[in-house]
């Protein structure tokens, strides 16, 4: 038998169909119901060996949860509800230092499953692929909007404040593999408050931030000393010359979320804090374009959007 | 400026929106609107240099047009309606011989975009990564089901007839690139006539028909002297010690459509020819399971499902 046929017979034992997957797995596509009238949200990744991770240094689990986690992640910034996932994987033919190739495959999914049962999100097909090349995995995610709409990004206004979930900075310590995607945050909030705009930390605070402002016309400030900084951050300060608050401006990887919300808005969600994880403010949009940084002195200077070019969805 | 931010201001100038898309590009993921009663259909494949194509030897733009078509294929293969596509691309980062990483991906994109268009499906968004390997380019296509439903693997009962649109083998001289996704007859004949079951043919027609039989919990037998021979299956048989008959069993790529069919429907069809691509009768499904053979006479002997294992969807 083929790696590809032994993988799908794997799968065919392991993976759970969903209430709503009329046809899954075995056919030449995936069918699905939709549920009226939610509007159809879809977002896909593509996460390679040696950029978003390295292969010999890390389990095949957490490559699948991290490429799932990324695309639920997504998914949570325009607050969607997850419904299914495509998988498609180049696998390298020979499989890595440690595993064989239909073991890695299996490691991958074993990877995703957890994360699949906690969002309620169907495996629901995908492609099977090796090559003399390195592993290479592709999830396209695919979720529905509620009755509160889709969060964009360009629906920031001036005088929105700024909020961010979590702690940001130091991923590479081993956050960016333990994606905690924040669906379940950003439908609790899209639905009890008014937001304007949202956008997940995936290549970093500062440059998500300017691409949020920028979508919606506008600029932003950040308050810096307001940074919420992760352990991480001030761990890997004490290696390099950067300081925490650079790690949590450029890192990436946080997979937190900054959302735009009106002024009294955030007084009240930042009162009510309705998450188990901290909300924080950190900025607010401005008339005036470009990224600004502000220091505890509150003086302005013009702030570098650095960060991890990836380019987002497109 | 890196890659990925050129090529989305490339796209962001080149690809057309559709009229169902209300957020394309530019935001976290993609957001469409449903057709009211429409099952969602999904598929993704995931193609690679030196597997599915050689990079120095074919134009970017008949890459693309690949990648999307086969796609559009398993989309026909469920008589679904296309809507939108979503890319992934891992570009090798000092692009190839001839091209530079950029003018690849575009070229890619412009090999897309006249299929798109022809099939009035909306490229919505994506993700552009690049690395030190070659080229992966992996699509999800969408579409949905007509008020006919989706045309399954598993619906062919004993007795059905096999039919066959086009001609087959041999589309490594050429038209494994020039994939001409049978959509429209797909829809045509979903519409008009009742059919059982359908597959597309990727991994060549012995394959692909013991896949649609085996669905179906079923057998086939196939009768080689009906088989539509390609000129290409002749040509290649020229060069080789294989008759054009097992090139066209096995070569797989044809991207042709089998159908299950009740035995009057399947004389009705033959009788109509209401495609502009002429179909073929070429076997019949039976409760005999395996695949089976008959020749001028015949007479009947075991037929190996010969073909390439790719894996479909899974």
């Amino acid at each position: 038998m083929s790696l590809e046929s032994e993988l799908i017979a794997w799968l065919q034992e392991n993976l759970p169909t969903g209430p709503r997957l009329d046809i899954g797995l075995g056919d030449d596509a995936a069918v699905f119901s939709g549920e009226g009238s939610g509007k159809q949200v879809v977002t896909t990744d593509l996460l390679t060996d040696e950029v978003d991770f390295l292969i010999d240094e890390v389990q095949p689990e957490q490559i699948g949860h991290k490429a799932l986690g990324v695309n639920l992640s997504d998914l949570a910034a325009m607050a969607a509800r997850p419904v299914a996932a495509f998988v498609s994987l180049v696998l390298p033919r020979k499989g890595t230092a440690s595993c064989a190739a239909l073991d890695l495959a299996i490691g991958l999914y074993q990877g995703m499953l957890p994360l699949a049962e906690r969002f309620d999100v169907t495996i629901a097909g995908g492609d099977t692929n090796s090559w003399d090349g390195r592993l290479a995995i592709c999830i396209t995610a695919f979720g529905e909007t509620t009755d509160c709409g889709p969060l964009v990004r360009s629906g920031g206004q001036a005088g929105d404040q700024l909020l961010v979930t979590g702690q940001l900075g130091g991923s590479i310590l081993g956050r960016h593999l333990q994606v905690e995607p924040r669906v379940h945050e950003a439908l609790l909030l899209n639905e009890r408050y008014e937001l304007h705009a949202g956008i997940d930390i995936s290549d970093g605070l500062a440059l998500d931030t300017s691409r949020l402002a920028m979508a919606s016309g506008l600029g932003a400030t950040l308050n810096l000393p307001a940074l919420p900084l992760s352990d991480a951050a001030s761990k890997l300060s004490e290696k390099d010359a950067r300081s925490p608050i650079e790690h949590a401006l450029s890192d990436g990887e946080d997979f937190e979320l900054i959302f735009a919300v009106p002024d009294d808005e955030a007084t009240r969600i930042l009162r009510d804090q309705p998450l188990e994880i901290p909300i924080t403010r950190i900025g607010e949009l401005t008339q005036q374009p470009g990224l600004w940084q502000q220091d505890a002195t509150g003086k302005q200077k013009p702030l570098q959007p650095q960060g991890f070019e990836h380019g987002g969805q497109a």
